[in-house]
């Protein structure tokens, strides 16, 4: 089957922009340009898909087509099951995937389903129609850096002057190096795969490579001196990479890693195996490569935990490395040091700001530019963010539909509408559709990593601080609150990137059409959606939410009635 | 704390009749008539609450006082946890309550969570707040042996001259003499405190007691000779019942239980000890209790697949006896007879038919009797509906807030204007609300067991014939859709009565305050929520299912398309 992405331009297919905008992103996901594997409906994370099979995927489109305007369209698994009159403040597509009853929730019995044909696993972004490619990550990844600095280095500017050593080249983990040296400092990134690093090379995410690891350091040593960002991919196993470190004696500021430790077989490398001696055992002997695997995984860890006793800053990103060294390894110490979110993205979580996107369904690029003036002249004391947009701009190629990444809040108490930094965003972009000044609408989104979106007890929400990380009523309850607000698309997920049983997650979509039904949509989805996410950590007990929440007027019923 | 159970009358503390009524319904389900426990804020069915604390449910009634007509608010678990802004056509309440994620979905997360004040258990109606005590349990046990007798006995009236011998006269299981005896047939129950049998004589639930077996056998049998109802509650422990039966050579036509074999330590008796002696043992020797117990539950069982073997009908009256005898007896056989929802319920559900209930905000039982007249004329061809609700007007006594349940489907081809059997029945009762012949709003509302809404494989999703037993993507949809569709409350549980990380379902309610705004919402939501119980079975390929959606045109996309 071959494959051509989205339908651009100004003209539509279907009854609807709202309708069109699904069509549009859910064919943007399948671009490959932007997906992993299209041929198998695959998006990316290992098997997040967009549609069950080709043939929902063609009943999905068909039924886009002839939706109407105050009729609703649902998708269980990636399957078109039902089709209801609503109306039009309603969504036009309602997306269940994935999701499982408790006692049946995990990867065994998630299989036996798939191969009867009866679910599908929509990761996050994949089987809601959301996914824009690398670009998405870059932006948590220089986000997640931009944090860790002010956090670390209030007096300095980013990570001017500072060296993160990591592990891991691949499709999220490229972004490293970039990210890096987008926020100004210097990175040394192991990758065991050369052409994975030279594929970094290429595309400019990463400046240089090199077997010897003296004169990786020996460089960003000097770089790091004179204050210049640099980046240097080291082909070499990451755990012998961090011993040989601590061995010179060489203390990084920051160490993480973003190998794939999630997957002991088919992710992870063990150390002294070249990559094709690797992939030679993983086929001839499994369980010695799983063996050779955690084992490690197991030094990788006790590396970054010296690396954090001398004075480094370490944190997880999101690999799960910590979760498999304590759970096969018996290795009571791997949590001792933290995740990426409790760490750096929980505070941003606490004043609703999450990783918002647009897309222009035009497929213009100049739709995207104008969108990008628009952010920076709607918020001019933003610094931090006028820097990522002309970053995005100059480093980030546009994949499929041009798009744009951007954290925004709640954070209403500045504005003298009172409204939330992401309302105002969409309402200004929604008047320049209105006025012709973008070709044709612009669909916002998110991550499903978000403010109120998301439970997750190894990721999102670990170590809450009043322990309630398991508790999933607040995605059901954001993702009714969405519906009840007007958002175009609605989702729910279980799974995603820590896997089948691990989460459970939200996802909303408003299409700007320049109208004021869309303006009407726009305000309250942008407002109920990050203001939960300042309600779920008021809640939750932290100090920034609730100051958030009294600054910006945010209502927490038993807090405010104390 | 003294408990007064629900505002009556016309006039109204909130701001509008939406608030009004999850105002009243909240305090309904904790009226003293209606819950077990009060003073706990429990309703009914274990632990299942109302409100989290009575903290929790004072600030719930002060935030619906205050709630404005284009307001919704977030219940989590029993807290109120925020307030937006949303439209008229959106909910007024979403509530979520006991959602975990999956791997930590069990009894111990849920407890430790508990513990902390951070979650509360919801069951099923009690933290919907649309519990209406046993009158609705009543009417799912009639309607049970009424498909029953259509399935097995199709030239029998009802279950004139049949025999049914079960086992709990307690709270849910009381109902079954009168259901029995409601559909004409005869029945014999075995219970082991007296007392329970005290009660239902009281209340005519059941019309005689006795030790003696013998006496019991031989009544029920010149009974159901003459084609006569008839009762009878054994002062018995049901194991031993059957097997003195079996030995007798006596074996009745239906053979089923309701004692409280889901808990073997608080709720089943084991045999050989009077009630006191048990509760002794229970105190002394809890795990020696447990093992009594659950030999008794396998003799129990066995005795019911002898009786099968031997000609009756036997069926699991959702009491889990046969998981417990799985599980913890490890005896293969235990699952050899089946459950009551894929033996009897689930040809209603593939029709999208289920347990559909009203209540009269009023207080006025005059309300629920115009009703009652209402639906009679509505469909005149419905004898079986006419003779339940003549059956319910006689002998069923109202609880709190007068209401009435009856199972009403989709089935709109018949109808002219192509409207299903609740969506009819609702726009009648809101015309005479609007026309002054009843005083106040009447709210609509259903079970969590219905059609369209619950995924639960030990009970409303066992055997499902393509194996989608634990695909939790359908209630999450059916939430959303209510949602989206218009309804006043709509809410997610996980437990209920097969308890945590067994069943995720869904719930929802309607207000019908004479409006055009409550007509289109009935309208909508009385379409759209048993259509999702017709096509959620039609993908599973019940046959039934397919057949209702072509009658009555719901559009199953893949199907239709092919
Ligand atoms: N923080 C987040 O928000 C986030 C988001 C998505 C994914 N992740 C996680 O990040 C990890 C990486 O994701 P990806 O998409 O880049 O995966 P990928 O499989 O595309 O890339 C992993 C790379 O690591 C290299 N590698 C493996 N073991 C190594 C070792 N011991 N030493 C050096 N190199 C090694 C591989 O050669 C490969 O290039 C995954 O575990 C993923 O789940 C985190
Ligand atoms: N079918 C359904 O839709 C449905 C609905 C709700 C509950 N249930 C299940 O039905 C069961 C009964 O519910 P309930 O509310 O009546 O419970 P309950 O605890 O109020 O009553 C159980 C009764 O069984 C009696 N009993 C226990 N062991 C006995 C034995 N061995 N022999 C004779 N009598 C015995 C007890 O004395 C008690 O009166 C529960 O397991 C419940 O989960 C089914």
């Amino acid at each position: 089957r071959e494959y051509r992405g989205a339908p651009t331009g100004t003209d539509r297919e279907c009854r609807g922009w709202r309708q069109e905008a699904a069509l549009r992103m859910l064919n943007n996901n399948l671009d490959p340009e932007v997906a992993e594997n299209p041929e198998d409906l695959v998006v990316y994370g290992g098997t997040g898909r967009a549609a069950r099979s080709w043939d929902a995927y063609d009943a999905i489109c068909a039924e886009l087509r002839d939706l109407g305007e105050e009729e609703t369209l649902l998708v269980q698994s990636g399957k078109p099951v039902g089709r209801f009159e609503t109306h039009e403040r309603a969504p036009r597509v309602l997306i269940a995937n994935s999701n499982l009853v408790g006692k049946w929730d995990d990867w065994e019995h998630f299989h036996e389903l798939e191969a009867k044909g009866l679910i599908m696993y929509g990761q996050m972004t994949a089987g809601s129609w959301a996914y824009i490619g690398t670009q998405g990550i870059i932006q948590g990844t220089y986000e997640t850096l931009a944090e860790l600095s002010t956090q670390h280095y209030p007096d300095t500017e980013g990570l001017q002057g500072k060296i993160v050593v990591t592990g891991g080249l691949g499709g999220m983990g490229g972004a490293q190096p970039l990210a890096v040296t987008m926020n100004g400092g210097v990175c040394i990134a192991a990758e065991v795969d050369e052409a994975r690093i030279d594929r970094r090379l290429e595309t400019d995410y990463c400046q240089e490579k090199t077997d010897d690891l003296d004169a990786a350091i020996e460089r960003a040593e000097a770089a790091a001196e004179a204050g210049e960002p640099y980046s240097v991919g080291v082909h070499v196993n990451a755990a012998d990479m961090l011993e040989a470190m601590l061995d010179r004696g060489f203390v990084p500021d920051v160490v993480t890693d973003q190998t794939s430790a999630h997957d002991e077989l088919e992710g992870y490398y063990p150390s002294g195996y070249t990559v094709p001696e690797a992939d030679r055992l993983r086929e001839d002997d499994p369980d010695e490569y799983v063996a050779e695997s955690l084992a490690t995984m197991e030094r990788h860890v006790d590396a970054i935990l010296e690396m954090q006793d001398a004075g480094a800053i370490a944190f997880e990103y999101g690999n799960n490395i910590r979760g498999q060294v304590a759970d096969h390894c018996d290795h009571d110490a791997a949590f001792d040091y933290p995740g990426f979110v409790p760490a750096y993205i929980r505070p941003l979580f606490c004043r609703g700001k999450g990783p918002f996107r647009w897309v222009a369904l035009s497929g213009e690029p100049a739709d995207i530019h104008r969108t990008d003036e628009a952010v920076k002249a709607l918020f001019p004391e933003k610094e931090h963010l006028h820097r990522w947009i002309d970053l995005a701009q100059e480093r980030v190629a546009f994949q499929g539909l041009p798009s744009r990444v951007c954290w925004l809040g709640y954070q209403s108490g500045d504005d003298p509408d009172g409204l939330t930094e992401r309302a105002r965003f969409a309402l200004r972009i929604n008047d320049l559709v209105a006025d012709g000044e973008i070709a044709a609408p612009i669909v916002v989104t998110r991550d499903h990593l978000d403010a109120g979106s998301v439970a997750s007890p190894n990721r999102e929400t670990e170590a809450m601080q009043d322990g309630s990380d398991a508790v999933a009523d607040w995605p059901i309850l954001n993702a009714l609150l969405n519906c009840a607000a007007g958002a175009d698309i609605v989702s729910v997920h279980d799974g995603g990137g820590v896997g089948i049983g691990n989460a459970i997650h939200a996802n909303n979509h408003v299409v700007l059409d320049g109208s004021d039904l869309a303006a009407e949509k726009a305000r309250r989805v942008f407002t109920a959606d990050p203001g939960m996410g300042v309600v779920r950590h008021a809640d939750a007990g932290y100090e920034a939410a609730i100051e958030e929440a009294s600054e910006s007027g945010v209502h927490v019923p038993m807090e405010d009635r104390e």
